[in-house]
């Protein structure tokens, strides 16, 4: 895993992922004490940086392999990345899904082109029926975050950043990151590790397995895997790739509570005219409503991903009436 | 008013007007019957593409006569447009509103680096108002669409728009822009004049002075200027300065409902993660439910603006709840 896959992975993913724009707003600078940017995955293919890591994944497949398809494991937006950049590349992909996700879920990565195997979280165990489906169709599984050419590919966004940043004339930023595996963090921080800029990890109240194994230099996992909004960045714990990684290159982790996210998420709208779901608004709740703990003058944040339903988006805007 | 003018607002605007992304979705492909793409103005500086005609207008200036400051009259996008791009260039702005304006839209305004000047609507005289501020403080009136800068500063748009056609490998589009006193329809169908594109102008229904002008050829006035959710996009009637640049180069007009504009700001939310005002959506909103209206291969669509307040896209989003 280096610094190289990721510039190669970058060259591969030219004319098909996003270069997703950096914004501000004044308000917003105003709001933070201080200027920060937006990075807006939210309008990355998909919805969400996913896109990159599968976009990444597939392209680097050699072709008869890639041929016989892809297998994923994922209700959310991995599930939706890998069945997209399947479908260009003009190959088939398997997710498999609990079978009580959301039917919008089910349907809209069928709709992506990919055949979505549901399984049962109380009585099967999805490792074994996707072991299973892959050795008989000859499936390559493409993991959500420990996979290092999935690592590369999230690892662009981080490129777009340091050149973004360039452009903008931001000398030395602190970057934020949704964090949930540590895909995005790690790659993005191997991207800037010869930067001036610096990344900080971001996690829900209750679901800081990173910042918790930052703080004592070894993995510690979640108490729970489910009671948080920010669904999209919770998993069990640190990866075994990205874990090292992110020991290495990021400061401490930091954490914010759902209501938080709620209420950037409602900033979000009104200064950016951005779509943001919770678990990607983690990092413009901390800018603003954690400032104290994070250094430096100028704050790039990524807004990892897009895809809430129009309750939860309804909800959020809520908080703007109540401040 | 020529091509000329707006390279020059190119070249004026680089490093301060935003390269707005060209987004699309593979489901909104599939509502609209063919290759759709939003060119995201909503994300522009101030929310909307007004801000590029702000900042022609600003920096066309000469330097001892902007120094004066400047004087417009608006209510909505243009008046953050004008206050931000004065304060950009560090001169003072005066925006002339009605007293009875939404406080938010006050409020933002001046927190933009406006002067605020109130007066009421029943009794007072705005231009009488205007006029005697701008001869006394010596500033020079910046018009929201029948003013050459500002329509060479909404032409930058349509040569973003050619680029990005070239990039994503659009041969021959259909432009639909969304259309009030016609700056911006006017700008891009001037700065797509020696192109394969075409432009239609989008209003909301019974404000659609704009395509009754261009059926009969001359030029027609709206009966009301209130009564419609898309006011982003009314004005009395087509200007005179853009008038004649639309009859010689656009398509005829399409026109969409108020229910239509709010149904497309939802899909625009769910598939595209982009906050669009009503007066934005009314693009998509053509696209999506007037498509037998419409020729062309692919369509690009203007989504001019996203300043919409928390409780209208709430309505918006109950519209995906009833289908």
């Amino acid at each position: 895993m280096n610094f190289e896959m990721i510039r190669a992975a970058s060259v591969r993913a030219e004319g098909h992922v996003r270069r997703t724009p950096l914004l501000s707003s004044p308000f917003l600078n105003e709001l933070a004490g201080r200027p920060i940017y937006i990075k807006a995955e939210c309008l990355q293919h998909t919805g969400s940086f996913k896109f990159r890591g599968g976009w990444s994944a597939l392209s680097a497949l050699e072709p008869e392999i890639r041929a016989r398809g892809v297998i994923a494991f994922s209700s959310g937006n991995h599930a939706q990345a890998v069945a997209h950049a399947a479908a260009l590349h003009g190959t088939s992909s398997v997710i498999v899904m609990p079978a009580d996700a959301p039917t919008v879920k089910i349907n809209n990565t069928r709709a992506l082109g990919a055949e979505v195997v549901l399984y049962d979280r109380g009585t099967e165990d999805r490792e074994a029926i996707g072991s299973a489906l892959a050795k008989e169709r000859g499936l390559t599984l493409i993991r959500p975050y420990d996979e290092p050419q999935v690592i590369a590919g999230q690892g662009t966004c981080g490129l777009e950043i340091a050149e973004q940043a360039d452009e903008l004339g931001i000398e030395k930023a602190t970057v934020l990151t949704c964090c949930g595996g540590g895909g995005l963090t790690s790659g993005i921080a191997l991207a800037l590790e010869k930067s001036p800029h610096h990344v900080r990890p971001v996690e829900p109240y209750g679901f800081d397995d990173v910042a918790r194994s930052l703080a004592t230099g070894s993995i510690s996992r979640n108490n729970r895997q489910t009671g948080s909004i920010c669904d999209a960045i919770i998993s069990p714990q640190p990866g075994d790739m990205t874990f090292p990684i992110m020991q290495r290159l990021c400061g401490p982790g930091l954490v914010v509570s759902d209501d938080e996210a709620l209420r950037a998420m409602a900033h979000a709208f009104e200064r950016l005219r951005l779509v943001i779901e919770p678990g990607g608004a983690v990092t413009l709740a901390a800018a603003l409503f954690h400032a104290d703990q994070i250094e430096g003058d100028a704050l790039i944040l990524t807004a990892s991903g897009g895809n809430v339903d129009a309750s939860m988006f309804a909800r959020a805007l809520q908080t703007l009436e109540t401040p």
